[in-house]
């Protein structure tokens, strides 16, 4: 057993700690060997200066240079990928082969590989140029980007790998990374290889720091913090509402990514049609990796009628059929608990499970809880908590005009999906929903799940709040994920040798997209 | 006199009242006899539920049906022009000609036109297709929004005409505009017009509504309404915090345009080279309107030698030659003198002026108060005070260093000048001090003065806290303004009939800027 070193100005080096805390394997329910420090103010302040240093110097190299980091370390990462792969499933039970090993590694890197293009391509910027006045401007980056990893993506969402790292990077931020609790051995490894990468590519060396956990107040501290450029955050909603409060109180951005019910409406001519797959797609989709997916459909709207039950009846089935995967920890098998009883304290009838156990370690049954429509409009604020893990609530609308109230009464959400005939048969009732859906959800899907997040320039993984903190961004994504992490930097009547290159009259790569006087084009002024 | 009526859901009718105010002539200091109410929330919430529908059928029509509204209220200001101007001048003491008829009325018509361009083209939305995944999305109308307008472009910022109004409406949203409580005459002039044009062109009734004023707690409850998209407020810095808290507890979008000093350095260079035309371009910018601009000079940091007394002598000459100017309020008067009480108490020397009176009205001698950079640095918060009117701080720097610490003390703010020499002779100092102002300011000037702010594609009107309530936005400059104003709506394999137009594989317009598979284009998918 030892305590880990924190990775603060370039160096890992032991922590100014408050305490001590040891992850827990899942599966087993017993602690792993390592032991993390818990810092104190003084290692987020020592953090926030170096990182402050780094920023400025990032700011003064070619964006070339950030892209071959990525790269180098994307390779890193397959270069220790077993031992990393075997950490991660250590620290979070997820399977090794396919979930870790072939799905969420290589999306990670792919992540990695996509944020050094659009860095290097620089389009992302938006870079606008209006020749008559003589002004200029691109999105640019905004200072040094703490982010704070959630527990059920230990390397595509790590707080030193993921999504929010690569795009901070990307957009030329340092990244002060405060590991998950649940996975902190996960968290090392990946920023190891990070920090390798950041020293053989000659970055800055404080480009990448990790810290392992803060109190909460410390936590609260560094999102406010003056040197801070912005946060972003993907957890749960109450720790998450916290730090919002205190960066917004000093006007510093802060993306959150927060719980999602992602309701799903299955019309009735849908299930006419092709009820038995459907079935097999939410089943699929509910209880991959445990149910513990941002956009697990964890809301199911059905019409009341003959169609509903025989689905509902099946869906019960394949509940019951299906193994009980593991929990990511203790935590989220009891808040699921805590979860389920209030729902069914509020009127909500199990179909199915409903009990703790019944996979190895930390579990719970597959769950399926179903609530009529009047009870879900009675306890709007309870059956639409989330219940993070395997489990989903179906409602049962009497009717269009009912399903239409509920939707009116939802809370933001990252999806929205609608399942209908595909003749036509449910247009009428698609047309009165699917106008109430999208104001309330960052994407709207036809009939297909949402579990799948393509890392798609169109994609939005992101939604109205309490989903995220600001429906604008989205947090998959590239490029547009990186314009979280920027701020509009306008050139009026700058001296064209002091313009950053991508604003000169000469295109410097001659494939970046710029708004030149109205018409994007890659052509130089002029 | 006569109480007027606010306009809510198509009708203008009498106000729940909690009481009445009246504007004063400030050139007079003569109340004017137009009475108007004082909502209460009954007014709020009626708005609120007429905004929702409008909001409802907005996203139902064409988008030249928007951008037609705009034309044709624009060109019903042109019409009603005397009587609005007059009306204005009345309640704002700014000149009628040039700048009320000449310059900045012209500039809210155009900017009503611009608005009208860009809804009808659609390339503000930033329309992205990824024709592998079949994901598309697009920036579109988050919802009703709330207008708050400052007292200081009774026309151009008014609630119910200027760029904030424009950007919601060509975004596609509803406006509850909340006049300035000194300018609700004129406020109630261009929404008469407003919702003629509405009724011209076929919109929904409650597409522009009108309140004058409410109590502030009433205020903080329309920002954080459910049924709010988002608001948009330029003013006071304290009013504006409270709004922001309230707005932000609630995860609601605000879009704030507070205080800022606008720094300025003018190096020695450029002084050897052009100081009486550098005194003359400082003193117009600093004095016209009074020196309420938002944009207004409002310090401005000199190195210490010889040049540097030799401008000041100057700009003291030119300062106590120009007439005086009459302020917007009472308000604006007794909050001008309070500020430069403080800068005194805290170690500025008066060099001019410094006391109330001296024009028409409400006014203040034309001011320049002096502090030595260590001063300043001793007492940052208070030197760097809004002292909003005729009147800016200049520090003196004992050199480069101090002028890097000064500026590394700076808030957030809308803009930042650097004058150098043009021979290069400037050019380390420019580079020490430059990419640390870059990070304080949205828009970065090269010798020239922060007041014009060009409505330009590539302007900033925007910057880091407390400039603003986020750096990546601009309130003015088309068509990013309109991003404030939307949700990011994304689609994950819905059915090609039921996308929205920009959307689909076919251009609508056939000059709509898409980006498809990576690249900017304004032709068809495929």
């Amino acid at each position: 057993m030892s305590l880990q070193n924190v990775l603060i100005a370039g160096r890992w080096r032991p922590a100014h700690a408050s305490g001590t805390f040891r992850a827990e394997n899942p599966a087993t329910r017993e602690p792993l060997p390592d032991e993390y420090p818990v810092s104190t103010w003084q290692d987020c302040e020592d953090a926030l200066t170096a990182a402050v240093a780094a920023f400025d110097e990032l700011g003064r190299l070619p964006t070339e240079r950030i892209a071959a980091f990525l790269e180098a370390f994307a390779a890193r990462i397959e270069a220790r990928k077993d031992e990393i792969v075997r950490m991660a499933n250590l620290e979070t039970a997820l399977p090794t082969s396919p979930r870790l090993a072939d799905n969420e590694l290589p999306r990670t890197t792919s992540q990695l590989r996509q944020a050094a293009a659009a860095a290097r391509e620089g389009s992302w910027a938006l870079p606008t140029i209006d020749t008559n006045n003589n002004i200029r401007s691109q999105l640019a980056a905004i200072g040094p980007i703490a982010v704070f990893g959630p527990n059920n993506f230990p390397l595509a969402f790590n707080s030193a790998s993921g999504g929010d790292f690569a795009a901070a990077i990307a957009a030329g931020c340092p990244v002060i990374a405060k590991a998950n609790s649940s996975h902190p051995g996960t968290t090392r490894l990946l920023a190891e290889e990070a920090f390798a990468a950041v020293q053989a590519t000659g970055l800055p060396s404080a480009t990448v720091q990790l810290i392992y956990r803060t109190s909460h107040q410390d936590g609260e501290y560094l999102v406010a913090n003056e040197r801070i450029g912005a946060t972003a955050y993907t957890g749960s909603r109450p720790a998450g509402l916290a730090l919002k409060r205190a960066a917004d109180a000093r006007g510093k951005p802060i993306y959150l990514e927060l719980s999602s019910i992602n309701p799903v409406v299955i019309l009735p001519g849908a299930l006419d049609e092709r009820l038995e797959d459907i079935a097999g797609q939410f089943t699929t989709s509910c209880l991959m990796g445990t149910g513990q997916f941002c956009t697990n459909p964890g809301l199911v709207i059905l019409l009341a009628g003959p169609q509903a039950e025989k689905f509902v009846a099946l869906l019960v089935e394949r509940f019951q059929a299906a193994p009980v995967g593991t929990l990511l920890s203790k935590g989220v098998a009891e808040s699921l608990a805590r979860a389920i009883e209030g729902k069914k304290w509020d009127g909500a009838s199990v179909l199915t499970g409903g009990t703790s156990g019944g996979g190895k370690g930390y579990s719970f049954a597959n769950t399926l809880l179903s609530v009529g429509g009047e009870d879900f409009l009675a306890h709007v604020h309870e059956h639409q908590a989330e219940a993070f893990g395997n489990a989903s609530l179906l409602v049962v609308a009497d009717g269009v005009a009912q399903a239409v109230e509920i939707i009116d009464e939802m809370e933001g959400n990252l999806t929205g999906c609608i399942y209908s005939h595909t003749g036509g048969a449910d247009d009428v009732a698609y047309d009165a929903l699917a106008p109430r859906l999208r104001q309330k959800v960052g994407r709207l899907l036809n009939d297909k799940m949402p579990t799948g997040v393509a890392v798609s320039p169109a994609m939005n993984h992101g939604g109205p709040f309490p989903a995220t903190g600001h429906p604008g961004f989205t947090a998959v994504g590239i490029p547009a994920s990186l314009r979280r992490f920027a701020m509009l930097h306008c050139y009026d009547g700058v001296r064209p040798q002091r313009l950053p290159p991508v604003l000169q009259d000469k295109n410097p790569t001659g494939t970046t997209w710029r708004l030149i006087d109205g018409a994007w084009t890659t052509a130089d002024v002029g």
